[in-house]
């Protein structure tokens, strides 16, 4: 019985395995809209009772669902100090403790964790290899972008303390990290309007801000585009330096930057 | 009779088709004027008669339109029932029950739909065809922008309980929900300002959050991008999987993600 | 003499046409910054007799440019009726006018055209080349943007009259007209939040247009990268049917769309 | 001894040289820190005598550091005199003269521009080589950029002049740098909302630039990417005249825009 109990809770392949996957993403899905309408203080209100009677239903399932798990596993410790063990245990604990502490919405809110375990069932070979598609662009330009955020960051952090002086406190630029929060506001075009600058050298120096920002947002979409093609198939030629990331040109036998052997050449 | 008239209203090759598709669209802007101008309440005060008769004057066109669509069609019941029969009825009843039913506005807006309706009249062999390229860009992409999607829309359902829990009610995000509108706008960029940050744990979220999302929105731009890079031609080598979406490397017999034999090399 | 002129004013390749160009750029911009700053009721108030000397000053400068340019026209009337010459003479007249009307602002700001001006002077030829290039890209990809245009403000409309009937006149949103002004703001994520849904239903609406236009924003962006690789010589392949515009498989000899045959393959 | 200093201080192949590098970073972080943390009213109310203390830490650290800085230098004033040397003092007097000055939160301020000191630091090979790609990429497309900038400017500026005459100062449009600065955080679709247009006219022509400014967005961003996938290898031909920038065909021998002899092909 806890072989085909393995079967149906992680494989994909038998029938009853893909009912179980479907049936338990209706009932996290279903989970996690009880967890938002109990947040809601009108709905509270008027459907408290209903709610908490669902939330207590869903709790009890996932709480059979994770001793299964434990049971079935091979190495029962290992599934849970894993991390969606951390997560199953993590988003059933708040309901049990709350009798018992009064008041307190945050770890209620907890409870939406499970929405990451949607993730572990979505185990569709197309989803999976385009996730991954698109993770590895991200992962291929990760640090090329993680160098132009330090860019864009001092740029926030000294336009902000620029701001900070030529505003002050009686605009709303009360303090360093105040004025950066502004210049973070403003240069991703979010734009609040709940810090805005009122004397003239502020509006000018907003607006070069904004206009470089314009410019600048260019930058990660140029990065990641040119991931994506090369993943898609376009013809790239790749001579990236294992050791340094420099691009070399073809036929190069050691980078031209770091002077380390190409290997993939 | 029926006959010619079949040629006027669908056809396009002769002249009386061109002259009745080009009088139709200038009506069809002037009824959508007329419902914009109607819902402006000086307008209504000022014009209210005057509008009320165009209205009227449109809708009789409209309805004779419709009839005449319907005695010609080859099959009538299919037309009625289909899209575009159903565009055309929607779009005139509202004015015929009016009268019975007192300060509707909702109903009203309802004749917008007629806007609609100029689509179907752009038959133009060049429009189609951009319109045709530009949809086959986002349905070739769509799958990715979907699974792209199920991560940006995670990450703003988990930001926004985050902000909850930081800000909480006093400072508007009063509930999960209302925090995940708040998440959708900070991340989109839109900013209103209606919600925003006020404690200090709140405005750095918030910042990592906006600086994530500008990188983020990279994403589909990036993956639209290489799309219509190949629909104008671009050299990429077209080596999906049809099972399951994967790329291969070009000269792959069989997909190497999830095995099944590949058609199109 | 009237030769001379000639060379100075319209040439760029003597010395004498180099200084002149230079010499009415900065002209140009000192005079609009004058416009800029009589704007400013500060300015206005402590500076008003020093911009008024400055503005007469430069009106004459421009005066006798214009004169100076009807005679050495080999054609008068045809540089008086040109662009640039209605430009000269509607940026002259107001200061002239002024004096006879009190307080009309707006003939004030007329001036501003000026800076249009600073367009004829850039005559290098690298400007040019460049300008031409950008002007070139966007106009390649002028109509797929109309089309694409269409399908978005044809969105915006249904989604600002959506709104007009879940949120109504008392949230703000108190004509289709003004939803769909609050439809554009929040589709082009500008987001000023001068009008912001209250009601739920609208709040789920706004958030679902917020990330589609998200998405949606990727399309021109793709369009015009596409147009400026090609421009910068980028492989692809130009097979676009001069009739349709359709982009064929490179080596048809007949547009695949609407049968013409092919002239540039 | 001094040889020894100048490998540490200015060499990273030595452990020390290292090491030096690390501590030196992370003391630049927790003093740029305290400047920021000094600069709000809450922490310096509560902990003004330990952010001073640690704060007087730091600059005793720095001014060592700037001392041996020059006694190691081979050629010492050119040291002071450069970039870095200025940055160094600069970043240290503020501490030194601030007792003699009371209140002068912009002194306090300018230490901020210590956080340029981290660029120094990062020495990397691969940081270095990745930043500099960086750069190449916008300084590639600079001029491209420069001559956007200057339509799109020219366009704000226009724009802004329009909209004082339309909206006019009881709207908030008080004047034309106050209705440019208007039309700047409108098309960059930052939005603050602090001025918005309240007539018909207005808002339409606000629309306009909205959706204009949807549109123009992407061509920086097409600019910068094809840019970058030249950068990272893709097959673009190169045959930009040195002289005026212009795109040529493959093969050309003379630009075909300046007439200059083409050097690259």
């Amino acid at each position: 019985m806890r072989e085909r109990l393995h079967t149906v809770i992680f494989g994909t392949s038998t029938r009853a395995g893909k009912n179980f996957d479907l049936v338990l993403l209706f009932i996290i899905l279903a989970s996690v809209l009880i967890v938002l309408l109990e947040s809601m203080p009108s709905m509270r209100a008027r459907y408290g009772e209903e709610l908490s009677i669902a939330e207590w239903g869903f709790t009890i399932v996932f709480s059979i669902e994770y001793l299964i798990r434990i049971w079935i596993s091979p190495k029962p410790l290992r599934y849970i100090i894993s991390f969606w063990g951390i997560i199953d245990i993590v988003s059933i604990i708040p309901t049990f403790i709350s009798p018992f502490i009064t008041g307190s919405h945050s770890l209620a809110a907890i409870r939406a964790l499970r929405l990451l375990r949607i993730y572990r069932i979505l185990k569709l070979s197309r989803f999976t290899s385009e996730s991954q598609m698109l993770l590895q662009s991200l992962r291929a330009s990760y640090y090329r972008i993680m160098v132009f955020m330090f860019f864009v960051v001092m740029m926030m952090i000294l336009a902000g303390t620029a701001m900070y002086v030529i505003e002050g406190g009686e605009n709303g630029f009360e303090s360093i990290p105040a004025s950066i929060y502004w210049a973070i506001v403003t240069t991703t075009t979010v734009g609040y309007g709940d810090i805005t600058p009122t004397t003239g050298l502020g509006k000018i120096l907003s607006s070069i801000m904004m206009i470089l920002g314009y410019v600048i947002i260019a930058v990660p979409t140029g990065l990641i585009s040119v991931e994506i093609a090369k993943q898609r198939g376009h013809v790239i030629n790749d001579n990236e330096c294992d050791a340094c990331g420099h691009d070399n040109p073809s036929g190069s036998v050691y980078c031209n930057q770091c002077g380390k052997e190409m290997t993939n050449t």
